[in-house]
């Protein structure tokens, strides 16, 4: 028998899960107590710092309510999210990467019929944004759906603002056409700042990180068949694309939104000169 | 500029600490990022399994209030408690090792005279305790402040049962005589299990561990000029001394309840026989 000891001390807890039917659990357990373990052996908190730890883990789940995930928000801001999707989402082929789904999607988006505009509250930079949605050897997808949400102008999602924003402001579901194309009408996004007020955002600032998101249009693409793929198109040129405080941008999900100055063109999207267009492809692997 | 990709997102996360002015916030933040990172790889969870472990986190914060800190449970069933005490109590000389402080400590306990019975439900098997402090060299140490506490006959400590035990049932704070000893009447400690009722207890019994912590009575010693020692007494031959949930034992810390049949003695203590005698001898080292 080997009591608990400095040297010992994973090794004795490990111990204690060795009559754990389930597997999987069990190794789940002990990679996460080896883990902690080497933490706090690399670190040696005091007995102060490791009540802060308690704490501040305490803070983060009492922030949690129907509309507010500060854990799921923590493990954005420490690139876990984004890591546990890479890992899920490994890219095969040509197939349009993932990225992180983030706290603001809903369930339940109005369908939409194609050329729809989304925004509701009139505000921003108009855009027209269009592409196709194709299998990994360029065939045409139809009846996809495509469930795009993103922020407002003045950098939030219509959950976060019930008062202010239109129901269902910038959130739509749309689908393909028999050649797999796509089109609808929405604004340029901007950039924004996940919520701060929280645990989380005290952790930012203590450690002099910046809080902001580079600006992007959040994707769920999926068709019967085919693997979904829930991502972002980020914006060419934005701020913060080189440090998104959740870790979400890919190389191969920046676009640009193509400035068009010209009345003509404008008139027949019912827009006023200059608006924005946006030509996003996707293609989906087969399940 | 490096985006974030399965092999780089550490150090890709990493990077945005570095304008982090504290720097033993960074030092941990470097290394906690590190070690989760290594953790997500190690086990490649599921979407599902991460969204588990997220509303675990949840729903421990969510069962802390003023009387119940789920957070310090967590961290002692998984040896975190006992290795931060370790690290923060490393042995010098000969001075009484360390344990686990636990959730059941008060501020506020009364102050006793000396060879006072702290046990006022009467119930359980009478216990005499005694022993004395000395310094590292023997010398012994008198107005040492002797901090005990412990659960009663049926597992449980006064803070948990406020509407069936006594208040302040159990605690006591003595303070050594001339010649460093302190003695006290009790009751023989016996095993019992941790809280069970929250996400703690799922994973004890998910995982096929058990929850019981071997029997022990609590004492914080502490005199001016030396270090204070946060610790427990075990009862010798309790159940669970080799499996204790929260991983508390250590060999030095293990001592006999001897048994006393002599009506004669019970009778000066104002017990009856058979009852039990326990020593204790504390060693503190010098600040």
């Amino acid at each position: 028998m080997q009591y608990f000891s400095e040297d010992s001390s994973a090794e004795v807890v490990i111990q204690q899960y060795k009559n754990c039917k389930n597997k999987r659990l069990k190794k789940i357990m002990e990679s996460a107590i080896n883990h902690i373990h080497e933490f706090v052996k690399e670190v040696e908190p005091t007995q102060e710092e490791w009540m802060f730890m308690i704490d501040y883990l305490t803070k983060t789940g009492q922030k949690c309510d129907s509309k507010r995930q500060e854990f799921i928000l923590l493990s954005d801001v420490l690139g876990i999210s984004a890591l546990v999707d890479t890992i899920n989402n490994r890219k095969t082929l040509n197939a349009t990467e993932s990225t992180v789904l983030g706290p603001f999607h809903v369930q339940n988006a109005p369908k939409k019929d194609m050329g729809a505009n989304i925004n509701y509250d009139g505000k921003g930079e108009p855009a027209f944004i269009y592409g196709s949605v194709s299998d990994t050897e360029g065939k045409p997808i139809s009846g996809a759906n495509i469930d795009v949400w993103q922020a407002n102008e003045d950098g939030f999602y219509d959950i976060q603002q019930p008062d202010v924003q239109p129901e269902m402001n910038l959130r739509g579901i749309f689908t393909t056409s028999e050649d797999g194309k796509y089109w609808f009408k929405s604004v340029k996004p901007k950039f924004y700042s996940i919520p701060t007020d929280g645990p989380v955002g005290d952790m930012i600032f203590a450690t002099g990180r910046h809080p902001n998101r580079p600006a992007h249009l959040h994707y769920i693409v999926s068709a019967p068949g085919y693997k979904s793929v829930v991502t972002h198109v980020f914006v060419r040129g934005s701020e913060y694309l080189d440090s998104d405080a959740v870790f979400g941008v890919k190389d191969s999900l920046i676009s640009e939104y193509v400035k068009i100055d010209d009345q003509e063109k404008a008139k027949e999207l019912n827009f006023k000169a200059p608006y924005y267009e946006l030509q996003f492809d996707f293609i989906l692997d087969k399940t």
